[in-house]
């Protein structure tokens, strides 16, 4: 890095779920809740918007959504605007292009906003859509969709590390108890109990429902600041620390390993690498659990375990309060559900809340001074991270 | 600006036109032209990939097109991928987006790619697609999409400022002209003569179809470098030497004024400043002439010209070679086509051409050192500007 230093001061939702809300209400509460509780805020301030959205031109038959968003937020942005689409990790990609954008001095004040409305009265049309992720004359005709595939990962991994459906199930049981903590989360432990994951409808052999993420509306949005700005707008600013991303194949047949996520393994140590830090110095990490195997490989990947040790890491705990690394205490994709553009602003609303010390007892890491946000898009073929850091 | 300088050293296309190719064989062609000229190359060598398309979800069924890219381009980047969209403006946006990167130090050599495939078999599909681009629920499905839109504009500058459909023509025959010269344009002079153009079918009054631009299968790419990898590639690198966006409404009743483009006005003021020139220190222009009327107000707005004096400005020549400014000596919109995503790419090959002095003498600016890209998206609610400069 040579630009300027970049803080996020500020990051507000609209509730997860199933929502009677239209693309547009979703934009606006998350504005609402971003914006009014930040100190000596104006809309008249923000000179740079980013939205990250996936998919609107199919499930909201909306495009050009930058500028839209923006009438929505009450904001007239006069140096930079655009919409960033990285699938799944649509919203990081809003993040990091403010980051880079106040870094460079072509911004100071820029909003990224994350949405997706993804529950739509045709759900075959929604679900169809989902295919146009991966290649889609190669691998997305011939069925190579999101859980087949994990399904594959995840009977792969069980052979190689024997790795168990009870491990799975520990990470869904964890994040459905962290989303108990969050009111924005779309499932509840309340509903989702243990006995109930491990019994419920199995989607593709070895994963059931409760090891699978859903389709859901939501959004989120975040301020960030140069500088010379973070403390007009808080006493409490979380600084950027790092960005990583790794994008290595993307037709599935050209996919090197299905356990080994070799593009994640090489983020992980770019964002170690510029960010000064290694896998034990991460307090609390929002990692891509968009399937609970993903959460366990990401464990590995990431450094947090030795390979294949992931569902290990889970059962003993090490994945939660008391454990080495508190991975995903908002709930994760699995707990809150999963609107595509929306995922990677959420989790860093939470690092944020995190590392200022604000979240809610039951999903507080305590003390926790760095932070890490992970998301996968694709066939796992890219891999994006950014890394958060208090400074008392 | 307090990031580094970034150049642009090489770009390339695939030619323009109602294409047999795919959306891969597009992204292929154009990477193959851009890498192919420049010196010491390696796919290995780029660190980040941007790419700028505006509809691929719904024109080829693809999203997350951005690793799908870069497979298709021979790249693997490990720093920054992401899409970027803005309509008609997705490719600047996608050059913007690497020139923040490189300025922050977050990149070091980027590729800006920017495709789109617009013919597709249900043409009733592209066209109602186009709606998406506006407030659909409050815009789109009242029918003020693109060419009703710019008609009332046009009307309303004709009864302003005493502005003639033969002025209007004026620009569609100059912008042929230059296209004729350009063997990756989709229409050539030799087919639309000047009397074709004005006796050419009326679309929406007083817009004939030689005042439209069309909808286009297109791609290309451009290399964007740190100052110190520039010479690396090329003995020629062409600077970014600013950069300015403007969105002040996107509903169409929320629009000030139809002919006096105060967003654009804005963001030319902001482009000039950061970049220490004015109007008069532009020897060649891109501009965004979707319409022959958006080029006559466009040379207003940028102050090539005195409000109202746009018809005046290309009658007399002042926009064509020899003229006070060459604007769209690439052919334009309107000679090109406009496969939207693409276009702000072509844009960029062209003005790197033009003020490194290489491109065919018919449209070649002479001498030119100073150029400037804009591109507008939606209702004209949207203003985007880049300024490109030759260092000798």
């Amino acid at each position: 890095m040579t630009g300027r230093r970049v803080a996020l001061v500020a990051g507000g939702l609209a509730p997860f779920g199933v929502r009677a809300a239209t693309w547009s209400d979703l934009v606006q509460e998350a504005g609402r809740a971003a914006f009014k509780e930040t100190r000596n805020f104006s809309g008249a301030d923000v000179d740079s918007l980013f939205v990250g959205a996936a998919q609107p031109e199919r499930w909201a038959f909306q495009s050009h959504v930058a500028p839209l968003a923006a009438e929505l937020l009450g904001i007239r942005p006069w140096k930079i605007i655009q919409r960033t689409e990285l699938a799944c990790a649509s919203g990081q990609a809003a993040i990091r292009s403010a980051y880079a954008a106040i870094a460079a001095g072509l911004s100071d004040v820029a909003v990224a906003c994350g949405v997706e409305k993804m529950n739509i009265p045709s759900m075959a049309e929604a679900t169809t859509s989902m295919a146009n992720v991966l290649d889609r004359p190669w691998d997305g005709v011939h069925g190579a969709t999101a859980p087949p595939f994990f399904a594959m990962v995840a009977q792969r991994h069980m052979m190689e590390h024997g790795t168990t459906a009870e491990q799975m199930t520990d990470v869904s049981v964890k994040n459905h108890r962290f989303a108990n903590a969050n009111p924005n989360a779309q499932f509840h432990a309340k509903v989702f109990s243990k006995e109930k994951l491990l019994g419920s409808p199995m989607i593709s052999p070895p994963l059931r429902l409760g090891d699978c993420s859903s389709m859901t509306d939501g959004a989120g949005a975040v301020l960030l600041v140069a500088e010379e700005k973070a403390r007009q707008y808080t006493d409490t600013p979380i600084w950027i620390a790092g960005s990583a991303q790794h994008s290595d194949f993307h037709n599935l047949s050209n996919m090197p390993n299905l356990t080994d996520w070799v593009g994640l393994r090489r983020a992980g140590q770019e964002l170690y690498r510029s960010g000064r830090v290694g896998p034990q110095d991460i307090d609390v990490a929002e990692v891509h659990d968009c399937f609970t195997i993903s959460e366990i490989i990401e464990y590995e990947a990431l450094g947090f375990c030795p390979p294949g040790a992931g569902g290990k890491f889970v059962a003993e705990g090490q994945s939660d309060l008391g454990g080495k690394v508190v991975v995903n205490p908002r709930g994760g994709l699995l707990g809150c559900g999963h609107p595509l553009g929306a995922t990677g602003i959420a989790q860093a609303v939470e690092i944020f809340q995190q590392l200022q010390g604000s979240a809610p007892p039951a999903r507080q890491a305590p003390g926790a001074e760095v932070g890490l946000v992970h998301n996968l898009s694709g066939s796992a073929n890219v891999h994006s991270l950014m890394l958060y850091r208090r400074e008392n």
